[in-house]
């Protein structure tokens, strides 16, 4: 009964997913169950994250290939690479996302200067350089890979922001954070997004006045379903 | 005792105080103590407005005044008008908040198409506008006026991030928001409040999604002190 469950969960594949947030929520969804694809710019990298992964949780299901390898088998992706590299890599994915659902979490922050961006969001730009035939949701851009990697089972303090145009395709995202342990609030659409990405900026700020790691928000205000 | 406490609190003027923000904020610190005086373009509207909060309160020193005359006779203003008169009120109002703390509440966002401000933000132009015999500091923009008026004795499920570049005014603020019952964080400098006015686009979006009118945020990953 459960295999079937899990075989009926989509494929995910992190792309740009040798950093620091992918492994972490590769780390969530493969102890949820999810068939997880690492993809990379080199094969030996990703094959390495992913091997890495499957010995911290004792499985051996999780593949590591190059990006554009990832994408094609995979029926959700999720953008993970530092925001320097965000145009590139939508560019050089652009065919392989086709059809698919692209999840953007890029932290839009240059650490070095950690100042809130300017619309259009990072989102934005990627859905109007990837057509219609990709739906953008962008999500999971503040939840810092520091508790991603802790207490697998348990929920996360920090909650999940989903923008996107497709309602459809939010809904998909939801459950995958809701898998993963955590609250997730659908946000409005993609120009939304560049709220979220600034985020960063505050939690940077937090982070270093409080001297702690984990600063993220909360959503208030909004009653849980029974 | 108590009236020697209440007599050092600094006076409080809410400019553009008749509006909705403005009264909830008044009622929090009006009920806290603080001495308060209601500012509008109309002196008999801010007397009407600042009779009416004497009235719930039960009590009588909440005053009404022009805006300028607001100013001059307050330790810290706090701007509440809507965006589009962020600019008239920073300008007419330059000579008057010299020497002093202004809080710019100011929601940056355009109800009928509520989308993510640019930076700068509404704080870092008032900051530059006014010159630095003015401390700005931006707080409060993303809570719940609908919150601020319930339940005045509770703390709310909401919390303020402080955005300032004078460490000095910010704690100043944070006091003010503590007392009034809300957490409050110190969240970086003018910059980053751009952030926070955006987070008025994401609540207004999570407020029509989930049919509420209290969506706002809390700050989660960092400890409270004991």
């Amino acid at each position: 009964m459960v295999d079937m469950q899990k075989s009926e969960l989509p494929r995910l594949a992190i792309l740009g997913g040798t950093g620091n947030e992918g492994p972490g929520l590769a780390l969530r969804w493969g102890s949820a169950g999810y068939p997880i694809i690492i993809g990379s710019r080199y094969a030996d990298k990703a094959q390495e994250t992913a091997q890495a992964l499957n010995e911290q949780l004792g499985i051996e299901t999780i593949q590591g290939m190059v990006n554009n390898q990832a994408a094609r088998k995979a029926d959700i992706c999720v953008l993970t690479v530092v925001h320097t590299a965000h145009q590139a890599a939508i560019e050089s994915l652009g065919e392989d996302l086709q059809g698919k659902i692209l999840v953007d979490a890029t932290a839009r922050v240059d650490f070095r200067d950690p100042r809130p961006p300017a619309p259009p969001s990072a989102a934005r730009m990627a859905q109007d350089k990837l057509g219609p035939g990709v739906r953008v949701v962008a999500a999971f851009q503040n939840i810092p890979a520091h508790l991603l990697k802790k207490r697998l089972g348990e929920a996360l303090d920090a909650d999940v922001l989903v923008c996107a145009d497709d309602q459809e395709a939010a809904q998909q995202v939801m459950q995958l954070a809701e898998n993963a342990g955590m609250s997730a609030y659908y946000a409005g659409g993609l120009d939304n997004a560049v709220v979220v990405e600034g985020l960063t900026a505050i939690a940077i700020s937090l982070n270093k006045h409080y001297g702690v790691k984990t600063a993220s928000i909360a959503v208030t205000g909004i009653p849980k379903e029974p």
